[in-house]
């Protein structure tokens, strides 16, 4: 039976979780120990939608279907402890298909210190995921959410920006370019997380729809406006060579092409030292809180496509 | 835009969670206050694969998608907390169907006494969902595994088996058949499932496959077999009559149809008293718990169909 081989595969890869108190595949539901409060999150991967099947391989597909879940616990400075899969895959998986995809899942998950405690699998017109991931505060921490942002706050960023959609770009141009990597394999950044939520952060959201969108989202939810400087933005030299193979300026690419991950949070001013210290990942600081409603404003006009 | 009308059209219709502590849909995760462990599942109802769309409505599809997960909450003597739903909408679906999907899947988590805490919306190339059911062992309750079943023990099963199938053949005959009620709208028990694990059952399955695969499931877990006799299934009336349509013995269809989200129990002898007592629902003891290693073992042959 075609379904059971595809099973046998892909439970040939996935680590199975085997410790004490905690099910995993092969019972109706996993059980998993948290202390405290849970926080969950799902997010869905279909072929075709948010994933280009030219250049993203099923290895990079399970990547990036559970790094990109992933990335909401990132974005509530929590831990990440289970990862459970919905898996639709299309008439003409291979089993090989199916060890690959559980491999990259398999390193996406580790890469975050967690586990896969269970899932479903169908046939289906294409393929497709659904990833929950489920992960806590640390001891004594709250999660982070998107309405902390205080009239005052420094806002920063980590990492740079514009590799994702820039990679893609470059991928268009020729499948076979290196720099196309940030596109297949985005990171969720769970230790930068818990340590922008144990260096006193106020507010924190990832970046997959784009800095602006997802600035606004922020200043939205906090009842204010996030007042952005363009030209502080840290665009990714990914981000710079496809800007300008396709004659657009780097900014506007970098604030808009999304699915970076990284994270975009605000902190009080006295917070600024400490959070330099705490994180592994370069900081930009890119502006301010401001009094508004408009969710963000931005310093330079001009730029076209920014969604508020 | 369209996304943004069929997520205005979702949120109306979903009621939000707002209590304290308690994060829902607009923030990157919901945060879920769990005493102890949480148990989790996650469960895909993809259209044309696991519902027939001739015969289920998008209402019928949102109740199917949330009851047929929280089917496995019941399995495990859980009560159901949070259901998390990720979904995708082919390109002809509109506002009104979204309201109604949404309106379905309400109701199956009310009836639940679950609420729905978050989800994920995306196109695709068809209706599918990928349901994330989390809940917990009532206080002093540990989960009910597949795994507890003893030589010796009782075998016992709730309601009747064979409506969901029986319907759906009669759904096929006649598309306005009323009895075609329990393929569209099937139940989770979670109630009974409590009840039961408070009983003191030792291992308990739902029959999503069928009461032969599911039996065989639970033996296979427990390093024993389950002896059954067929003469002792609770066949339900509707599934009499489609047998009967379709000229074939009723046995065979409530026993290999699947999707009843009845409850398959092993008891010891001296629980059997109590179980009847706790449980709002008929009981029947169909068999005992054997020695063997072959999952399930019927006391009549000649049943085509059946899997081990």
């Amino acid at each position: 039976m075609r379904e059971l081989e595809l099973l046998d595969a892909l439970w040939e890869i996935i680590t199975p979780v085997t410790g004490l108190g905690e099910l995993g595949p092969g019972d109706d539901a996993a059980l998993i120990p948290l202390d405290g409060a849970a926080v969950v999150s799902v997010d869905q991967t279909v072929s075709g939608v948010h994933a280009d099947s030219r250049f993203v391989t099923p290895a990079d597909f399970g990547w990036r279907s559970v790094a990109t879940a992933l990335s909401d616990l990132a974005a509530m400075g929590c831990e990440a402890k289970a990862v459970l899969i919905g898996l639709t895959y299309p008439p003409d998986f291979t089993s090989e298909d199916m060890k690959a995809l559980a491999e990259g899942a398999n390193s996406a998950t580790a890469e975050a210190r967690a586990r896969i405690f269970g899932g479903d699998v169908s046939t289906g017109p294409t393929l497709s995921t659904a990833v929950t991931v489920i992960g806590s505060a640390p001891t004594g921490l709250e999660p982070v959410t998107r309405s902390g942002a205080k009239v005052g706050d420094r806002i920063g960023v980590t990492g740079t920006l514009g590799a994702s959609a820039g990679g893609l770009e470059l991928l268009r141009a020729d499948a076979t370019d290196p720099d196309g990597y940030r596109y297949r394999r985005p990171s969720a950044l769970i230790a930068e997380g818990i340590a922008l939520a144990g260096a006193g952060v106020s507010s924190m959201i990832d970046i997959s729809d784009g800095i602006a969108t997802d600035a606004a989202h922020l200043g939205r939810a906090s009842h204010a406006s996030l007042a952005i400087d363009l030209e502080l933005l840290p665009v990714d030299p990914i981000c710079r060579r496809a800007a300008e193979l396709l004659g657009v300026p780097a900014a506007d690419l970098a604030a808009t092409g999304g699915e970076d991950f990284e994270l975009l949070f605000t902190a009080p001013a006295a917070a600024v030292e400490l959070i330099e210290k705490s994180v592994q990942r370069p900081i930009s600081w890119i502006g301010d809180v401001v009094e508004g409603d408009a969710g963000v404003a931005l310093s330079k006009q001009g730029l076209s496509g920014w969604e508020h």
